[in-house]
Parts: C-alpha cells; sequence; structure tokens
C-alpha cells in the first residue's frame, strides 16, 4: 500500500480506486489531473456524481434510469409500445439506441438467472414484464440478452412465464458480426450461421 | 454523442469523461457501478474529491501535496536534509519514496521547461530550489527529471544556476532497465549504458 504525503490526497485516491478496472495508479493521475483545473470544476465533478446517486429514479414501467416516474422512452407517443425489447442493464438500451433502428419500448432486467452468483428470477424485473404483456398492449417481445448460458436460460425462463399469452416472441440473429474476418470466428458461431443461414435477396446488410 | 435516458445521468458521465484517458463508454460503466452502490458510498466519493481540490495545500519547502504547510517529509527529522532529489511532479515523489533507498528531502519543480509547450524557468520552483541550496544547508542536488530533451534542459539550467555555489550535483544513473531484455533496449540507451560502465565487483544490482 502506498503512503502519500497527504491524507487528502490518500482518500481522493482511495476512493477513486475503488471503481472497477481502476487500480491505484491510475486513480493518482486521476486525482492529480482533477488537482490541476479549478476547484470548481472538481465540485461540478463531485456534485454530479453525489446528485445522480441521490435523486436517480428508475422507470416505473420499463426499470430504465430516468430523471421522471416515466422515462423519456416510455413517455413518447411517437415509440412502437406494441413492441418490447427485453434487456439486462442500461447500457444494453443505450446500445440499442445507438443503432438507430429500434423503434419500440424496452424492459431492463437488471441482470440475467445466474445460479453461480445467486441470481435468481425474483431479483430481476420479470414479474413486470409479465405484467405489462398480460395487459395486452404488447404484440412482440424481443429477447436480446447476452448470448451466453445465463442469457439463455433467463430467455427460456420468461418464455415459459409468457407461454399461453399470444404474444409473439422472437431473438436477436446470432452469426457472424459484420466486418468479422470468418477464419476467426469461433465454431459455435460458425456452425450457428451456417445452419441459420437466411435467403440473399442480392443485399448485403 | 450518446443520449441517455436521463439528463443527471448525462451529466455524471460527462464530468468522468473530461478525466484523461476515460472515454465515454468507460464513463458510464464506472457511473453505473456507482449506481450499484449505497448511496453513502457515492456521497464519500464526492466529499473525498470535492474536499481535496478545495483544501489542498503545498509544502512551503519542497512543493510536495501537503496537509500542512510544510509536508511531512520535510517535516520528519530523521530525514536526511542536506540531500535534495529535484523532481517533476508529486508522482515522481511517489516513485522515489516506494523504492524505499532515498531518506533525503525533495523538491518538485511542477514540470520541466518546455519552449514548445510555453513552460519556461520562471513557471517552475527552480527559484525557491536556489535559495534552499543558498541558505547552506543542502550538500548534494540530486536530478530525477525525465531522461527527456526537456528534462536535460531543465537539469542543465538549473546546473548553471546553481553554478558557484559548493553544492554537490548528481544525476540519476542511465541504463538498462532491471529486467529488460539486452535485445529490445533502443541505441541511445545501450550505447550511453556502454560508455558509462560500472565497475563489476562480483555482485548484481
Amino acid at each position: 500500500m502506498q503512503q502519500y504525503s497527504s491524507v487528502l490526497l490518500e482518500k481522493a485516491v482511495g476512493e477513486f480506486a475503488k471503481l472497477p478496472g481502476i487500480g491505484r495508479k491510475t486513480a493518482l493521475r486521476l486525482v492529480l489531473h482533477m488537482l490541476r483545473q479549478p476547484v470548481s470544476e472538481a465540485e461540478a465533478f463531485a456534485d454530479a456524481v453525489a446528485r445522480l446517486c441521490r435523486e436517480v429514479k428508475y422507470c416505473k414501467v420499463c426499470h430504465n434510469i430516468s430523471d421522471n416516474d416515466v422515462c423519456e422512452i416510455c413517455s413518447q407517443p411517437s415509440r412502437d409500445a406494441s413492441t418490447v425489447c427485453v434487456v439486462e442493464t442500461v447500457r444494453d438500451v443505450i446500445a440499442v439506441e445507438n443503432t438507430s433502428l429500434y423503434r419500440g419500448l424496452y424492459h431492463v432486467l437488471g441482470g440475467v438467472i445466474s445460479p453461480m452468483e445467486g441470481i435468481g428470477p425474483s431479483d430481476l424485473h420479470i414479474d413486470s414484464l409479465v405484467e405489462r404483456v398480460k395487459r395486452g398492449e404488447v404484440k412482440e417481445v424481443i429477447f436480446a440478452l447476452s448470448p451466453t448460458m445465463e442469457g439463455d436460460t433467463t430467455n427460456f425462463y420468461i418464455y415459459r412465464k409468457l407461454d399461453g399469452t399470444d404474444v409473439k416472441m422472437s431473438v436477436l440473429s446470432r452469426g457472424i458480426s459484420v466486418g468479422d474476418e470468418l477464419e476467426y470466428a469461433d465454431e459455435a458461431t460458425l456452425g450457428r450461421s451456417l445452419v441459420n443461414r437466411m435467403p440473399f435477396t442480392g443485399r448485403t446488410y
């Protein structure tokens, strides 16, 4: 453990070093950078972090981070409320939004079922998804979870829960990533993309 | 520019993304990590950063970061006040301290002379170093600046300023890094370490 010449410095570095992927050397670099800025900058930084954590809300409908009770996406009338994309985290909402190809709503589960990490269905926002579907507005549920064992398990669990409703269920297509070299694709992905080959209409997406 | 579902989130991510080496994706990851912690954690983080930047002091003697007017190193009677190690930044003080091989004091210049970046001698704590030496307590000044053109220029500038005093001046030895492969050392380093070869006494450091 390094010892700095100042307790204040020690504390600030310690706080930064708690963040994921940030070690004590990087933490020190960041803190010394802040010290070179005007004090007002540091205060704006501190204030933004504290305010977010104190005042953050989660959308009652989709559990996305929001400034209000219902998030901007759920409250936009221009969006297609009949399609719900099921994602793991807020970051996935942002990733899908960045494609600009989706105009429906979301449902943020808050994770995936993972017995290894002690996360069961009741720890996730699955019940509220089932309720949303049973209320009848939703026509299609798109599963956009990670293509891992946990993601697949969660997909299947929700599939069983929604079985019996007349909602359409779909899952993101899996295959070779756009721009990838075929020779470096793993066998599982290459095999699946062969089995699930798509009709070719002369256009490549 | 990404658009998040919350202005608070947007602001916090924006503040993190101002830090060096942290892009918007990493910033988002850090902010979402903070959101998963108790609010008290985020407040401790924000408080540590704001307090440091508001209350930080610099040692009157050596310009190191300090909680008091004179830093812990300068005020320790067990340290050898007759030797002063001249470094660029606070980080270099920590690096030298971590070797546990130095018991003297420091002098933090705050940078090196760099005409390219508009940093001249008057922007650095050079005058106060010269004063320290002229007060007569200092017997040896060790130059521990980066082995770059700017570092060498600064060394030489201070050398000229101290010329005429009877202080001993030395510079960190330069050569092959411990643990480095000879074949990957650059020519300048390898050449210098050949010219400046040391007597071999049967022990390797």
